[in-house]
């Protein structure tokens, strides 16, 4: 298959992202950013057993040095002390300004690698090797880097530009299927949010997608990237335009804290966030009920979860004060303004309310194989 | 007297830098910067006790929020867990990204502040308010940020430039004598890399410096931040110019790490290293006898240590070797091309085993007051 190349456009900071299958093992333009430098591939025990070895060979010879650093898997250790394993490491290698980090795995890999880099000797270059796929269409993507504090998720970070990211499809085979679900949730959210004619694509490759059929799969990841590298390029620090990129994260990341971090997946909250965002905005006739319907078939054909907690309403209040977009308390909301465009404002309490309790429900995450909504949905 | 503003240039990223006598009490620029934000003026036990209530004063009325984050003097406590206390404040008071930091203290809480503010939600704005000489001249202006690792100074940080710079000369006067001196050493160094009038004016003036009159000391310090900014302009993130800065560092830097890091004061460790570099050029016939004599008078008569720790050689390559601006173990020396000229480059190592033994002698740092040497050089 062809490799497609995203160029995401940030001035001096621009970079590509290459997405195809195979590039783990051959990527000639990792290669030339490797040849001669300190090299320190970033991954987690898990990715390093599935795909640390095609990336390892292809690199040995052209790199000056070469370490792994392999943390604890998880989200639970995306903090100060896992962090620190990073800067030790380099330092004990006596690695320089001139060095480059490889970040090999998911979001938090991603992430800790990329804050690593941001913070190493006051920035150092990195790539980034997404292998899930939240983190092939999203979190590697826009140069968000951060870890988290008790207090709150990804409370410490840095935006800092990847060089390059390499977005191997094969690493999805490897994926448990939640998490594969949880990619599809942030890309029908570039769907309803910038295209709806991207939207239906996902619609109608569900089944392929779902079974990581390389040819759709590339092709939706590729418009996913596109979608993000548009906004971000508008608004690489999140001053403005970016901000649409939350649409149903108000929601989600007060379903994540509140579940406990790592209990739903981000993207099974998102998608659940997005059902909430989209219904407040038709109580507020910036959608019709079609539109609604729609997305909720895409987000079940996707097979994620299409209840929230059924929560008091001063419980989610609560939980969305403490969210990061907020200014001084008062949680802004991205909402539908219509499928593929966007407004973001804050909401009157009681409308709230009435959606907290519109969208409660039994259930939440499953770890079943996707059984029959994983086919296409109507839309 | 007047108040002096200092444009530092750096596109979007451009600041004012202000110095003059009371602003802490009085400053409309900052009033204008903090009226209506939350507001966290971060310093030290130490800092507080002397400056904090003018400062408080001026802030109370115009800020939504105030809080002060006082942590535990000293460059040892510039470390995770106290900058772990700056995020834990913050986010226990619920500032969001709109929230602005100011600085006030020394070198150690502007690097830690404004690291905090660079991290904080992935960057929020700060004003340094420097307290010392080295910070009002240096460390405030130019965006540095950091913390300290086990193996080595400043090894955490990120590029993050304030928006305000204000400097009250009037703080100066709380000031023990060495960390006077330790910032005319910064001073001094301004002049041999940029301006050998400058030098010449500080030569003059050493005695009314010693004794912080307001006047000399406001123009001397707005001279040193004019060469500042204007190399930082040039250069913003040290990938060239901007490393002429570091003269005298490559080997103050080994003796501040050597000596045990807060023996010798940074700027101690800078005024010996200049020496040793001027001795290095001289030994490449970049430097006449004429300037390195002048260079010598200057830094004694600012009260700064004059011989250099008496290593064997080994001792002092391995303590370069980890320099962060040396390249893959070889350090690249900053050396003067006459007074007011500088030239980055490596250098034979029996070179430098020469200028060690050479620059090598009995001494160090002494808290005695400004003896003999305090008066004006000859040069």
């Amino acid at each position: 298959m062809t490799l497609r190349e995203i160029p995401v456009s940030l001035g001096e900071r621009s970079y590509p992202i290459l997405i195809g299958e195979g590039l783990l093992a051959q990527c000639p333009q990792l290669v030339e950013l490797a040849r001669g430098r300190q090299l320190a591939i970033v991954t987690n025990d898990t990715v390093a057993a599935l795909h640390e070895a095609p990336l390892r060979r292809q690199l040995d010879d052209v790199a000056a040095t070469l370490i792994t650093i392999a943390l604890p898997d998880g989200e639970s250790h995306k903090d100060w002390p896992t962090l620190n394993r990073i800067y030790d490491a380099l330092l004990g290698h006596r690695f320089d300004r001139g060095c480059l980090l490889v970040a090999l795995g998911g979001g938090v890999i991603g992430d800790m690698a990329g804050f690593a880099a941001a913070t190493y000797q006051r920035g150092v270059d990195f790539v980034q090797v997404p292998t899930t796929l939240l983190a092939q269409v999203d979190s590697s993507v826009g140069g968000k880097t951060a870890i988290n504090h008790p207090l709150g998720k990804n409370m410490i970070g840095a935006f800092h530009q990847p060089r390059l990211v390499v977005a191997d499809v094969g690493t999805l085979r490897t994926l448990p299927r939640r998490e594969l679900s949880a990619g599809l949730a942030e890309m029908i959210k570039h769907g309803a949010i910038a295209d709806p004619g991207y939207l239906a694509a996902l619609e109608r490759d569900m089944p392929a997608l779902l079974r990581c059929e390389a040819a759709p799969m590339a092709a939706a990841i590729a418009r996913s990237c596109e979608i993000k590298a548009e906004v971000v390029a508008a608004d690489e620090r999140e001053a403005g335009r970016r901000a649409i990129l939350n649409f149903g994260h108000t929601f989600g990341h007060a379903i994540e804290a509140g579940m406990g971090f790592g209990n739903w997946l981000h993207g099974e909250a998102v998608g659940t966030g997005m059902l909430m965002a989209a219904e407040l905005s038709r109580r507020l006739s910036l959608l019709d009920e079609a539109a609604c319907a729609r997305l909720h078939a895409a987000v079940a054909a996707a097979g994620l979860p299409l209840r929230a907690p059924g929560w008091p309403a001063e419980r989610w209040l609560e939980l969305m004060s403490v969210d990061k977009k907020a200014e001084q308390g008062t949680p802004k909301f991205v909402l539908l303004d219509g499928l593929g465009g966007t407004v973001v404002r804050r909401v009157p309490e009681p409308l709230l309310v009435e959606t907290f309790a519109a969208c409660a429900g039994p259930g939440g995450p499953t770890d079943r194989e996707a059984g029959p909504h994983a086919g296409p949905a109507g839309g």
